[in-house]
């Protein structure tokens, strides 16, 4: 029996423990204790900066299968280990990745210039000439989807498409349909090349790449993003009237059968380990900047909480699982991966969240409870984040991050702690996304926040989804 | 005789107008009345913002030498004649140009990853694979000036020299050393490339180009600048202490015999034509941004001003020249160009302004009067000037601009409106210096400063040096 646990038994005999199921109170006095000293801790000053720092100075930038992201895992294996997690490996993976060798752009008529532009992950190459044509340009993507078929045959179609900010980010998936799904819409219609405006909301001369998804059926075009000022450029060319043209050019290529990997460490339970709370981030990046913000800050936020926690000598109920994402960038790959691999075991996945949304202070706290018990032990957790300024809120949708949505569908719940995420866009995929962009004192909050959800959910025996009739 | 002249005989005979040698009254109320009329239509909106924007989407960026400055004139001399000024010319003169093909650079170790990069202007390429070495790193230009020679052979030098942000843009001279003098005095002391952090004061992956100049004797080394992300990280890795090695690349040329010019266009002098007040802007810029802020802004900011005189149907006593420069950026070979071809006339050039500072707000006026008269004179233009946020102040060296100093040179006193340069350096020379970054009422207030200024001492017959003995 460890000395926690001899702890645990004598509060129990003290009657301060008093489970859920009897008169509503969900976790211990002492549980709620430690909770606010971690928070305390943490607000006072985490390693999350310090382990971000460390991320992207040693590795930078770290694509999804590519040898950059193996060194990533190298680092992530070391981290861990130095940090004295327990159970530390490398869940490995195979997928096709993408590589950038070479972009660029110009208008070629009426005012000829270069453009500020980059390849959409997983544009296919134009030829090594580029591909000059006319531009057809759309305002929205809906204004693309209405054209007839065949009406923009060998144009490169244009979408504006201008992303506005928000403070909960929640445009993103209607922003960047055209980034996704474009390409092979404009392809429909007969075009050969597909150019976006970035899905960003800066006014710098940096493009945001992303991932694209070519359908099927439909020809591969090759796809760029323009940088704001860039868009505004070629709109305003076009508002004159005059015919634009414009030569695109990508090189880049496939890696069949490349590798990537989940890189895990946990704080094993003291009663139920088999019973588990996973946090992470996703350990991939784009290519252009070090992923600082994407998700350099997320891998700093959560694993510091978990520092934290173990460094404090707490022992949970349950399990705390950190879980470092490969892959999230070009498609989930490593959450599939980890959902897959863990298929056995997703009914005793307590709950999850993932901070994916750069290192803006966490401003609100949804959960998508399914019981009394676990609506009471959110209370709870609600009633210690109010005074670091985040409060509950409704949300539509279960949430807690990207990497979560293949949990999320095998029914695993989830906890979201929002932040706040109005300059999230415009460092997103793009050059500039770099460590100075971070504050620490903001880190250092969702750290606590992080701690303070995990710990108590992990040192409780409550449960958010009802039990198996 | 104009109907002007005839107003302006009416007020003399009516006793309104006094001469600066008579009872100390400098202008006449009529002249002061058009200055103030002139201050408020600036304010109500200029074209000022019209004209940048067409100048850097109808042409964009504008290299000295260039096939696109040689565009940027053609447009120059269209707008200059759809506005009506009169005796619109192009004064070509011969340059040898530079070229900027391509440009790279990447940490191979400790931690390999991407460096974002821009040659400096005028640097020699590397061979086509780059030139890789260890990095020997200095604080400050100081420091690398005093290691021995010999002490950096085989390796390349980078220097901090972390430049401070301030209103009046005063440090530049002091940090733009490290990018003119130090690739030479690197190569003095052996070493084969050179590496600074940018002159600049963004936190943004933009690096600052601008010019270098290798002297005669030492070795032409390639010479790159870094953004400040990339400083940080270079500095931060080798703080660590671990031997840093990279890999540089430039593919760079030269072009003989290039050819550049100055486009002029002028408001008439009523009754001495002959006597000039200059104002202007250079009409080049580097080649990375559509050079908005540097210096289209200048133009669009003196052209605006003169377009103001001009449709209020005024004719000031003297010519108003509206110069806009060529090949500033290179080193100031429009201005000697100019200098040399106006050599006869340069004591007929009554004062001097040239707007090359960005968009921001004017806060200080200063001139370098000689006489009483003239420092009468300056006392009202100071005083239409404060109604507007600026104020006199003192300044220890003539300026108004760098295209004046060979004019200062030639004895041509000159006006300066000091602009508000906090921001400057954060786009100065960068890929970042595009229109959205101006603001059109700043640039108004420009105008009206400009406008107030130069039709004062167009209008009066003060001279500012005093007569030649």
């Amino acid at each position: 029996m460890t000395v926690n646990a001899y702890r645990h038994m004598a509060l129990v005999l003290a009657g301060w423990f008093i489970s859920s199921a009897s008169i509503g109170q969900p976790v211990t006095r002492e549980s709620l204790a430690h909770a606010e000293m971690l928070r305390a801790q943490a607000m006072a000053g985490s390693n999350a900066m310090a382990i971000v720092t460390s991320l992207t100075t040693e590795v930078g930038p770290r694509l999804a299968g590519s040898e950059a992201e193996a060194r990533a895992r190298v680092w992530a294996l070391n981290t861990l280990t130095e940090k004295g997690f327990a159970n530390v490996r490398n869940e490995l993976f195979e997928m096709d990745a993408w590589e950038r060798h070479e972009e660029g752009a110009e208008i070629l008529a009426p005012y000829p210039q270069p453009l500020a532009v980059t390849a959409l992950g997983g544009s296919v190459p134009t030829d090594e000439n580029g591909l000059s044509a006319e531009v057809a340009l759309f305002e929205t993507l809906e204004d693309l989807k209405r054209v007839p078929e065949g009406s923009l045959t060998g144009r490169i179609a244009y979408v504006g498409h201008a992303m506005q900010r928000t403070q909960d980010g929640s445009s993103y998936g209607y922003f960047n349909e055209a980034r996704t799904g474009g390409p092979s819409i404009a392809a429909g219609k007969g075009a050969v090349g597909y150019l976006i405006r970035s899905v960003g909301t800066d006014s710098h001369r940096f493009p945001h790449t992303g991932s694209l998804r070519y359908r099927e059926e439909m020809p591969r075009v090759p796809a760029l993003a323009l940088s704001n000022p860039d868009a505004d450029q070629l709109e305003r060319i076009a508002a004159e009237g005059k015919t634009l043209s414009v030569r695109i050019k990508v090189d880049s290529s496939e890696v069949l059968a490349a590798q990537s990997g989940n890189v895990i460490g946990e704080v094993v339970g003291r009663e139920a380990p088999d019973e588990i709370v996973v946090i992470g981030a996703h350990l991939d990046s784009w290519d252009l900047g070090t992923g600082a913000v994407d998700d350099g800050a997320g891998v700093g936020i959560t694993m510091a909480a978990l520092e934290l926690i173990k460094d404090a000598g707490l022992a949970p109920r349950r399990t705390i699982r950190l879980v470092l994402w490969g892959a999230e960038e070009v498609g989930l790959l490593g959450a599939n991966a980890y959902r897959d691999r863990y298929e056995a075991s997703l009914g005793q996945h307590i709950m999850g969240s993932e901070s994916d949304f750069g290192g803006g202070r966490v401003w609100k706290v949804t959960a998508d409870s399914q019981t009394e018990a676990g609506d009471a032990l959110f209370a709870e957790i609600a009633r210690l984040l109010a005074p670091i300024g985040i409060a509950p809120g409704s949300d539509d949708l279960p949430g807690g991050g990207p990497d979560l949505y293949p949990l999320i569908a095998a029914g695993v719940p989830t906890l979201r702690l929002h932040q706040d995420g109005r300059d999230y866009f415009d460092l997103h995929h793009t050059a500039d996304d770099t460590v100075d962009k971070l504050d620490a004192a903001s880190l250092d909050q969702n750290v606590a926040a992080f701690a303070v959800f995990a710990w108590l959910v992990a040192d409780s025996d409550i449960s958010f989804r009802p039990a198996v009739e």
